[in-house]
């Protein structure tokens, strides 16, 4: 459940006036992301969302978010597209904080997925990275390996609470993780959480991704395996091959694997899943009773980075070298 | 903050299947209603908004709003107007709820009346009172004066938390309303909760009113009380008085008062505001902290009440007899 900060009329009216949209039809807080405040708007140009930036958004990064969104739509790729006021600016403010209006995109998110979701995934993941090539901007993963280590000493103390001899566990995974951490494959910009709420369908075909705010560069095998982890699992937290290879199938279709990703992937899998568990298990335990936001829980992630330490090689996932 | 009820894509497709409204475009939950979980549905036929009705609303009462939506639209009102199935049935069920499509209606609510605001809303409010007439189905108002002391009974073991004495005060203020609360006046279909984010306006002029889930038969001119107060105070509770005989004579000019209405407005808005002064303060005294509503703060209506007691006649809200 979204954060909503709310505006005058007056404020909202200054704001919008710098646009070239025509009237205002309606607007409407909308129940998306957890991290901004969302409104859906209609005016006589079309329908937009408006953005209203907290705190957990570094205003410094809006500038590439925002540039980003631009430079995929502008190679073909059907996610937002930030809307320019008369100015030619993109980021403005709103009742105290940075605000952008980017384009409404059709279509709906999945809550269970199926094989042929999981295909589309890996196909426009793969096309989201061909299209980030060229980008100007770079932005470096605040959320990478080296972030891991300082987010577990936040909740160690307090880990064992959520699953036995979790602290331990994870301090081990992290040295194990540390050591092997690979440097030298392919890097790029990464969407980072191509979660199924972030990307929408209709009529069974893909029609969008959406919210950028974690996007980065880092390695583009990295980013395969957050969405594997994303998209592959059922609900029993029990890997669902079909969809694995299914997902990595339409990511290879479009931007072959190197030889070292394939090698690569079960780590980066467990990676992954150590970074989730870590930002969840934080969340968990500092998120107040009865905040607006509940958090998730944290041991569907530990079950996935232990589903991936008995992997042996990617061909557990469909893919084979 | 409204309340969310999530469903599986199954069952949202299973419902959305009964209604005749092509391929559907894009939901979104919407931060609109405390009672009741809604969605904004785009679809090939345009847009509407879906509502889960959640516990706070008797399912008995659904058929009486949904008809009285039907009616009131059918009779000219700009209000949303219930979608009917195939097999024509406006009430279905959705995750274990009620559920009902209506159409959406554009415009925007305002934050801060202006005189010309109300004088629109008055208007409109005797333009639903005559289109009321002759809707067959009728509903006691369930927070009418016989309500007020057994919600104080709940509410006043606590009340002097709020502010000095106020236990006391409401009591003798039941006395004194219940020993003079008329009986003789005009009554209809009234909307009983007109307030600012109920009323829509587009390019200046009203383009709407929404949310039904208060009306009921009573008093016509309790509603215009319930509008008195909850638009034409400033925000330091202040009587605005040009914005109340705008709005009185907004009303006045499609349906003229009575001289017993005009004689009782005073004792009527004395009665509105202990309304909303009692049910404010059994929600802020019974919502947990870090709930997802936040409940209104009580003295707002409190004040009012006071202000009312001062009042002599109509004349002093710009009412002449």
């Amino acid at each position: 459940m979204a954060v909503y900060t709310e505006f005058s009329d007056e404020e909202f009216g200054a704001f919008i006036g710098g646009y070239d949209l025509g009237t205002v039809l309606s607007i409407k807080g909308i129940a998306e992301g957890v991290e901004n405040s969302n409104y859906l708007l209609a005016t006589e140009a079309g329908q937009f969302v408006l953005t209203l930036y907290e705190k957990r958004v570094d205003a410094a990064d809006l500038p590439f978010f925002l540039g980003l969104m631009e430079h995929l739509a502008g190679r073909g790729l059907t996610c937002p597209t930030p809307v320019r006021d008369r100015a030619g600016n993109a980021l403005n403010r709103l009742a105290g904080r940075p605000a952008a209006i980017v384009t409404f995109l059709s279509g709906l998110s999945v809550r269970r997925p199926r094989v042929e979701h999981c295909a589309a995934v890996g196909t426009a993941l793969a096309e989201l990275h061909l299209a980030g090539d060229g980008f100007a901007l770079t932005r470096r993963n605040a959320l990478s390996i080296d972030s891991w280590r300082p987010l577990y000493r936040l909740c160690h103390g307090r880990a064992d609470e959520v699953a036995p001899n979790l602290a331990a566990d994870i301090e081990a995974e992290l040295d194990y993780q540390e050591a092997r951490w690979p440097s030298g494959l392919p890097q790029g910009i990464i969407h980072a959480d191509l979660f199924p709420d972030n990307v929408f369908f209709l009529e069974g075909r893909l029609s969008g991704l959406i919210d950028f705010y974690f996007a980065c560069n880092d390695m583009l095998a990295y980013d395969v395996a957050i969405s594997l982890n994303a998209w592959c699992f059922e609900t029993d937290v029990s890997l669902n091959v079909t969809k694995a290879r299914a997902l990595l199938a339409g990511y290879n279709g479009v931007r072959p694997f190197t030889a070292a990703e394939i090698d690569t992937l079960p780590l980066l899998a467990r990676g992954s899943a150590l970074r989730f568990l870590l930002t969840r298990l934080h969340d968990w335990l500092t998120v107040p009773p009865g905040a607006l936001v509940v958090p998730k829980n944290p041991l569907e992630y530990y079950k996935k980075l232990r589903f991936h330490r008995g992997v042996g090689d990617a061909g557990a996932y469909g893919l084979d070298r």
